[in-house]
């Protein structure tokens, strides 16, 4: 691809669509727009723009299909991927000023929303309401519901609810090509011609600009029971993952942490204490939530019946709300508490549920053969492990050459066991290298074939997903 | 498009391929094959076909792009929409013959299946393990898997678990050009390029053909209950249905069917009675599932306070699993019982589920204008509405050149209510003349562009969804 770089003219086309105050190119903004949250990655944009309406976008992309100008879709930047960042030049889009709620709908349980809202704000407004919207990535007091959206985000209570695609009813997007569309209906069905909203969704930016997303939401569960049960081993915490379910309940969450995340997050939270008994490995969060209180405790007790047939420790039941706000607290902060202490890089595996001791074991096999320790922890019920690679002390040379290997032999045998090299992170630019371990040639040329549907002169966040060519 | 005519040449490669006595020419065959469950619709293929391994599939297809011959892949012929017909000609493809259960995954809670095992009989054999595949299009008793996935079915259980589209985790198909692909992975998340599960999910096989299917499934609910409502107007039904989900509950169904509807059925089956008081217009049959009766039991009081705030007459609960099977019969027979005793076509709308109501009396108001009866009934709880227009002694000319006016002015309401025009029959070959309503020319022109990066010679299931250019 030959791509013209921003001049001038450029700018003055740009300031003139949205205003002269939201185009950026002083050097604070451009390093500040270089980085999201992926370890390592930098690349300035030549310009940020910000503009407020799916018009102004429109009119933005217009212009840079007809010149050729690349242009980067970003939300709040906390991707783990490199998936906004501007790899090949051009424009950063932020669409951090579109950030309006615009209906909630409480007759048929919907909400409309601007693609820069705050998940967790949005999140709170509903619950006000007595509305559900369940899908709560680690990220969500930052990250935008347009990159959750963009990314087909899950989190803790995915096992239970699912994950983005299936709360997102219609979209409305500006192609690559300035036209903007509604992708669907605000409906709970739809089976007319191709589902252009599940293209969209998890894109990564890449086919359209989301400025307006309708999601289907629910009653809000009145009441939530949390456990944290400690394991001698991690693989009989997996295996107990699967026996849960296999008793025939479904819990709002089951979530897996190592010994080490443990150990890690205590020390970065200071104000946060589980009980770690010198031989637990490994522990699972467990939450069940619904309407009837004396069902959930009903469902917990059965839940700890199924976990006593496991070699388990003493199981603590969070007695208070803020016990509980705790846990959570714990188990969100773990990426942040290892990133603190050290150079590292998170892979998002996912497996079916049931092989995760086997997925475990191998990641710890795989850290032996090629000297790297990992802290592993994640959404255990939906199969999805991240495994934190720390650095150490490992030279720059190994970690660049060596250890990505050691990443690869991880990804195959995921793939092996008939899962996926990411669960919600996607892919950006960052995995682009592993994405030969999932897909054929032939499928990635399907990709670029529908890529190439949507944006002929491929502007839009160009080198994600797959190689430009 | 150019297509060749399939010759003596080409039966003796079919033959060759996947053996002589499974390719069919003779006029039984090929008359059975020209019809499915659509009102007057009857092409006839060229030759039917019927493989019974993903090669043999592959094979005939490689074939039939280098050829040139269309082929449209069949599974049960229950279409609503001639979804599978031969309009262009060319052979008929049916999967019957691919029925096997392939593997049951009880610890991860997956099903791996052909996609011509009957739906019902995949629900019985998964409920013998306590496995629940929740998705029960009306026609499950008859319909294959595959053919539920091609038009992303729903069925009355859609309103508490989902769709097709919500359970189907990973595809094995065989691509138009004869390659094989697996579209995702056996995992509840996925965030790995773009999403040709969900892509080929409802594509009613215009992309390719499905070979291989793994579903994700639940704990089976232990319990459920039923009850009747009757109410004196079809607007007080309709606004009774988003009552009952702003009251914090979310029944497993929440069906709606009009008086003509239940005097229809109940002549048709003969066997099964119903209060009907004379000033009754419309019912919700109303069905709540779960482990725990006693908060089945709560909930059913809190539905029925909901309900008592409308003009409600008596509430009938089914007592016993023989009264809960008859009133599913009933409920299951409308579209039977109605098209037997009158020339009739079915229109699959969907809105919001608030605006049922709007839609009720627009439907009847426009059946007033121009003259036709309409029996309406389906799923209430997703907004998703059954109209079947009876032509009573309307003239065929009038029925075919009049009252597509007054189903265009249903379809346009829908449109103007953020709904769609097909809900989960899809569109088929009948649908199509309706598709500008719902969709601009550019949306069209996307559709085809993703059409010919999976078919570039156009020969999968030519004239569906979209005319053929």
């Amino acid at each position: 691809m030959n791509y013209k770089k921003t001049d001038a003219d450029d700018l003055r086309f740009f300031q003139s669509a949205i205003g002269e105050a939201f185009v950026y190119t002083d050097p604070a903004a451009l390093e500040k727009y270089s980085k999201d949250e992926t370890d390592g990655c930098s690349f300035a944009p030549e310009a940020v723009l910000k503009p407020r309406t799916t018009q102004e976008i429109s009119t933005i992309l217009k212009y840079c299909h007809e010149k050729h100008i690349p242009v980067s879709p970003r939300a709040a930047g906390t991707g783990l991927s490199a998936n906004s960042l501007c790899v090949l030049g051009g424009i950063m889009l932020s669409i951090e000023r579109m950030n309006s709620i615009l209906q909630i709908d409480e007759r048929s349980l919907q909400v409309t929303t601007e693609p820069g809202v705050i998940t967790e704000a949005l999140q709170n407004t509903l619950q006000e309401k007595g509305l559900f919207y369940p899908v709560d990535p680690s990220s969500r007091g930052s990250s935008f519901i347009g990159g959750n959206v963009a990314c087909n985000s899950g989190g803790p209570r995915a096992v239970k609810y699912g994950v983005v695609k299936d709360f997102v009813l219609n979209l409305e997007v500006v192609l690559p090509t300035g036209e903007i569309m509604w992708t669907g209906a605000n409906t709970l069905k739809n089976s007319t011609g191709y589902n252009f909203t599940q293209l969209f969704v998890g894109s990564e930016g890449t086919l359209g600009i989301v400025t307006k997303i309708v999601l289907k939401l629910l009653p809000y569960p009145r009441h939530n029971n949390i456990m944290l049960a400690p394991f001698k081993s991690m693989e009989d915490a997996g295996a107990a993952v699967s026996a849960v379910f296999r008793a025939g309940i479904v819990p709002s969450c089951i979530e897996f942490m190592e010994r080490d995340a443990i150990t890690y997050v205590m020390n970065f939270l200071g104000d946060v204490t589980v009980p770690l008994a010198d031989d637990t490995q490994a522990t699972l969060l467990i939450e069940v939530d619904g309407n009837d209180l004396e069902l959930i405790q009903k469902d917990c007790e059965k839940i700890y019946e199924v976990l006593s047939t496991f070699d388990v420790g003493e199981i603590l039941f969070a007695d208070s709300d803020a016990q509980k706000t705790d846990l959570w607290r714990m188990r969100r902060n773990i990426a942040y508490a290892v990133k603190k202490t050290n150079v590292t890089v998170e892979e998002d595996t996912v497996v079916p549920r049931a092989d995760l001791p086997e997925l475990l074991q191998h990641i710890k096999a795989v850290g032996k053969k090629y000297n790297f320790r990992s802290v592993c922890y994640g959404h255990a019920g939906d199969g999805n492990v991240h495994v934190r690679i720390l650095k150490d002390e490992l030279s720059d040379d190994y970690w660049k050459n060596e250890v990505p290997k050691g990443i690869r032999e991880i990804f195959e045998k995921v793939v092996e066991l008939k899962g996926t090299i990411s669960g919600e992170h996607g892919i950006g630019w960052f995995q682009i290298p592993y994405m030969d371990i999932k897909f054929s040639k032939e499928q990635i040329a399907l990709m670029r074939g529908i890529k190439k549907v949507f944006d002929p002169h491929h502007i839009l966040n160009p080198g994600k997903i797959f190689a430009t060519e």
